[in-house]
């Protein structure tokens, strides 16, 4: 019996710094990457394909009316989503997946796949936030202030996740995840045909 | 407030290792280390006080009158169990607590405190294990058969466990062990406190 991969679902308030996590998480282990689809226009850098699937609004409902999506959500006024399909395929191969998502999103991924494992990176605290989100000189200011408003309201749902990460420095909050990754493998419950090899029928 | 300390709970078949990896633990990180009592003869190298507390059957009964004992087990005709008091005053102190204990016992402090993480430690396979209690050569044929046989019976039990470690080599188990233990110290469930940074409140 091939062993599941596992749902690794990084998410948390906006400037909390996942893209960078998930970039460094990527170098480090062979994880597969989810590609979120999005009706947000992209930042100067970013290729549709690689950082996003960028889509108009039409083709995002489309989206959601086929089911392609595993789950999605409205974030200061637009869309973000997660095709399903490519998901579910790597897992059943066996293969380790990152999503990085909003935190409503995670919270309805962690509803479908509870064995996920739901990790909220926060920023270590509130004025660090602001610094991040201003120097990404990307967002107004109102879009800034509606931002961090937004991260504290989202606190409240971190007792929902299974572990919280502070982002102090990228390099530690990524051995940070890389530890939490290697122990939830080692779950009793994710290692069922252990026993069996007691047994001697495997 | 001060947070409290981890339970981590070392079990397993005997022959598992886990007195080794114990020690490995206690060399690399500070873990405060619960010494059992036990009426077990004390093997040639252990000392009292040390390795355990050697009693008589009648000084254990009275201990397990007094309540004295946060868990107790008779396995293989003798009897170990975990003195109370110093646990509880370590974790309360926020220290991280280890303990080594059989598998009946480590299934009761399970049900003391839930939220202790209990660690199955097994030998890779059902040969090694033979060849570990040979070569340790304190226990004659038959115990050692009647070891092997209550190490099969023992991992059904597996799935009552949180984490399993499979021992293969020590440096590789204490490692598996340090993942767990960090991982476990950033479950949301032990980190209430953090919303409360974000809200100004501490």
């Amino acid at each position: 019996m091939k062993k599941q991969g596992l749902l690794v679902i990084i998410s948390g308030p906006s400037g909390s710094g996942k893209g960078t996590i998930v970039g460094e998480l990527t170098k480090k282990e062979n994880f597969s990457l989810s590609i979120s689809a999005t009706t947000r226009a992209p930042r100067p850098y970013e290729e549709n394909g690689v950082h996003y699937f960028f889509r108009t609004k039409e083709e995002f409902e489309e989206m959601i009316a086929h089911q392609e999506l595993l789950e999605w959500a409205e974030f200061c006024g637009n869309c973000y989503g997660t095709p399903r399909a490519y998901v579910t395929e790597q897992l059943q191969k066996g293969q380790n997946v990152i999503l990085e998502i909003e935190v409503q999103g995670a919270l309805q991924i962690k509803k479908l796949y509870p064995e996920g494992v739901l990790i909220f990176l926060v920023p270590p605290n509130l004025e660090e936030l602001g610094r991040r989100l201003t120097n990404r000189g990307t967002e107004d200011e109102e879009t800034i202030n509606r931002r961090i408003h937004r991260a504290i309201e989202e606190m409240e749902l971190v007792q929902k996740y299974d572990y919280v990460v502070i982002n102090d420095t990228v390099e530690q909050a990524t051995e940070d995840i890389l530890d939490i990754v290697h122990a939830e493998t080692m779950k009793c419950s994710r290692n069922q045909e252990i026993q069996k090899v007691f047994k001697g029928e495997i």
